[in-house]
């Protein structure tokens, strides 16, 4: 494949894959606001820090290439973050199929899971992060992993699912209540997109090891 | 495939893949302790990290399992990263074959890129981090990331080229002087291992598009 | 004086400081939500942390000591910067008097000196973190320090004025708009409190130089 | 007081307080490396980053803002604590006087606070940070301080005490043995200068409350 040019600052923001009225006990101002704005927000950061990117030269002081680069990390993983985030929201919180049996298999029980799961994101409450489930693609391992901020993520990884825990996510409709929201999440999960992640992210771990 | 149990504590020390006496400008004193202690700490420390995240329940302060999911990220990444860098040692310096071509398609040149990789790790002297070369599976990018810490990496990505700008990489041999371990770098990199990855990673983009 | 016991884990919760529903611009729920669950919150994971830190002992592993003394930190300064947030809050907004004097003094105009904290703010929206306002006790200079977590703040410092950037200050009554809670905290600010804590630095600068 | 102005970009290294080649078990190679390239190399980042700052205006995007704050930060706490950290070593390492007393009341004996102190300064191995024993001056108490970065330090604190934990401290003369270092540290440590810190923070803490 021809490889993308690097550092063209062309990102574009991509709709809300589901009617953001339609979900269960998150609001339509709420999710419209996360995605315009946050959303929105970083992937116009991101075009922005890639055109200064680009400009760098051999004059440019190294701790600005640092900030430059921080900000990029930031960005660029906010996209594909609040993208997977939205992506597995809008469905009927039933999970089946491909990754309960993985869970299983992974956890004891996809129950055990769970309560690792909620308990990373409970930790996050009233700072900024995300709780993934990822499959690591380097050992086929299914590993859930905190992140306190954009930049941090598991390395060699595929997001599954992903729980957004900045607090954007959910003090316009529950304020501190981390939980509730947290409940509220579970009860929205797309399971079916999350199954269509794992086949694919299963492929690419087999395709990884040649 | 059968998904691996998590948690489990069983990780071992992968064997440095190179005579370490035989590299040109790194010390075999220095990439001995660096593999033995700061790698090799790292995966005991996930070890005990893991066996600690096991036995957390309903009664486990919420910060306490933050504080060992983060320590869980911190360690695995290590472990990963550490592996990527040793492994990408031992050649020859002299970039060829895909990567060549592909750095220059994304980069207008290869040397544009070395440019930009160069200042990335530049940038985080003094201190700790990686600059990294990784694949974006998503996108088909090839993207330079700066990490100020092991928990840091780029999302849906799969590392080509690693360098560890944490100072136990460096001061050793070379004391404050962090351009010329980016110099040795260079001079020591494993081009065919990096082709032989970015095989592997576009094959893996691949699959995940399915 | 006789020096406190450390670790004791008996911090109190301190009252608002203002009638919560006096404030214009600010919701008497959004104030009491901050104050109640994230100022009340950290006051109460102190205490806990605390406890725990007293019980380590040589068995206690190094990454278990790091995580907890990283919680100590995030939530001694979460409730010593809460307490200065909500104690420079309930005023008329009107600058006056020696801060006024001193901020000219320091940054040419006051006027340039409020821009560069409301940059710092900006900078901060969608994320954590807090602007400050400080004197820098060992040079007297007054720093306007950006602070990406509740972990990150001047050394040696004592702030003078301090503006909550976390998203739970303000996502409930302005969504995304962190410009315009900037505005509203400015309207809002006690710059009579400011004054007298500008005077109190002052005199502990002179002590500290002695 | 007249206050000084604000980003000037002339701040000055100050020479070591010591002979290097005097101290016991840590090198004047490893001290003079550390001194002028770390230390020294903070300074002049510091300059530079004050200088972008005073050209900031409304058309600087935010996150640029926020990148030379950020960096700011970095470079300020890094020159006051690598000050204080050199300010501290060339004595005895004889704990006695008013330090003495002040730790036994607050932690039980003065060897209890040096098995935390320890513990907190093992716990950064391999990685960026410092230990600190601060007065945290708004209350009086004598807190350990855990920092994995020059930006993080407890709020409205006086650096009593202050072991640096970057690998440039250490790594020249003792690879990845942080233990060693800590013990060469305690050896060195000047007393007489703890206690004069301690003296005149008690002042400041006692000016701070008027």
């Amino acid at each position: 494949m021809p490889f993308a040019k690097s550092l063209t600052g062309i990102h574009v923001v991509a709709p809300l894959p589901f009617k953001p009225a339609a979900l269960n006990g998150l609001s339509e101002r709420m999710l419209v606001s996360h995605h315009d704005n946050n959303y929105g927000g970083a992937v116009k950061n991101l075009n922005r820090v890639e055109q200064e990117l680009s400009q760098i030269n051999s004059d440019t002081p190294p701790f600005v290439v640092s900030g430059l680069r921080q900000s990029e990390l930031t960005f660029r993983n906010s996209k594909t973050l609040h993208e997977a985030y939205f992506g597995n929201l809008g469905g009927s919180g039933k999970r089946s199929g491909g990754i309960d049996k993985a869970l299983s298999e992974a956890y004891g029980t996809a129950t055990r899971w769970e309560e690792h799961f909620r308990a990373t994101g409970k930790g996050l409450g009233g700072g900024s992060g995300w709780a993934l489930l990822e499959l690591e693609l380097a050992t086929g391992e299914l590993r859930t992993t905190w992140s306190g901020h954009h930049t941090q993520t598991l390395a060699t990884a595929v997001p599954l699912l992903v729980l957004d825990m900045y607090e954007h996510a959910y003090q316009i409709d529950f304020a501190a209540a981390a939980d509730r929201y947290i409940d509220a999440f579970f009860a929205n999960i797309n399971w079916d997109e999350v199954n269509h992640r794992l086949e694919r992210a299963v492929a690419a771990a087999k395709a990884l090891h040649g």
